[in-house]
């Protein structure tokens, strides 16, 4: 019998950089004994993301970090919106480069994620903040 | 009772830059009588994407558009694929670089977004053009 | 009457570069008979992506390939995880800026693309790979 449910889930991070999910969302389906089904995850912010990356290594974590901040450098001169910060309109632009959605199927009662992939929530400004993100079920 | 809808929506651009179909994504919500579930948006073309960005100050807008334009100039020595203009194979670049599906948890009726977040269809192309954008619905 | 399917997809890779999984994507919703809803296509790797991009052109496969290594250069010092090779780290980082799900809307037994889309896995490893894609259909 097909049915879904809902939640929001806040995360409350450290300033910049990469901030691992996966067993609050693992738990939560968990409670709503979800078997097989189509998660999907919504980051209600525009200057932050979320990531699917490898859960091993902190080192890649940094190493993403550090790519994306060379990329897209603080206090670009190229910005008219710099009222909020000179990490404000970067974090906006590493929020496009990457992605506030993800969709994921659920199988025997977990995401079908690969061995190496941990679910994140990618801060991109410098300062704490606490992000919301909504979470969708809907199977058996 | 779950159920599924779905829709094509045609978006008109006026050239590159983002344009907001937030609205017309929600009438469409609203005519289904839509309450909880999940919406699918998918932009069926390969030189423009979907992109969830900040709704308040336009500025936020402008600045992507830059950057995207500087990281990605047109006319690039690097391409072959050149025959269809200087803005083509950048245009394939930027949505690669974005994306071209979004999944929106749906919550009385509403899409779940952040309070800063609209819904754009990002034109890469310098002429305007007619972008369809595919609309699912399922829930209830 | 609504229901689901799910399967995995596994994709011999020949090294970087797009290899397209249109017709293997399609073939299955044909053997599932599914007719409308939602098809999710979810990649259980951190060094590979899923990518819907032109399937008519090759040579905008080739530029969007070279487009991205020089982006993302192979053996950038920026690094410090460097152990699994010179082309590991930009393999992370090509997958952060690109997507590992994506999302569908099914019409008459076909996913929802544009004339010119094709669904594509980005092996952004030099080596060879087996990579695995989930496959998840609700609908009628």
């Amino acid at each position: 019998m097909l049915r879904q449910a809902c939640h929001e889930l806040v995360v409350r991070t450290r300033g910049r950089g990469l901030h691992e999910i996966t067993e609050f969302v693992s738990d939560w389906l968990r409670q709503q004994r979800a078997q097989e089904g189509l998660l999907t995850l919504h980051l209600r912010h525009t200057s932050a993301s979320l990531l699917i990356q490898e859960n091993a290594d902190p080192d890649v974590r940094r190493d993403l970090d550090a790519f994306f901040g060379r990329l897209v450098p603080d206090g670009d001169s190229i910005y008219v919106h710099t009222m909020e910060g000179e990490d404000d309109m970067p974090a906006h632009v590493r929020t496009a480069l990457t992605t506030v959605n993800l969709s994921l199927p659920v199988n025997s009662g977990r995401p079908v994620l690969g061995t190496w992939q941990g679910i994140y929530v990618w801060e991109h400004r410098h300062r704490a903040h606490s992000r919301r993100v909504a979470l969708h079920f809907i199977g058996e």
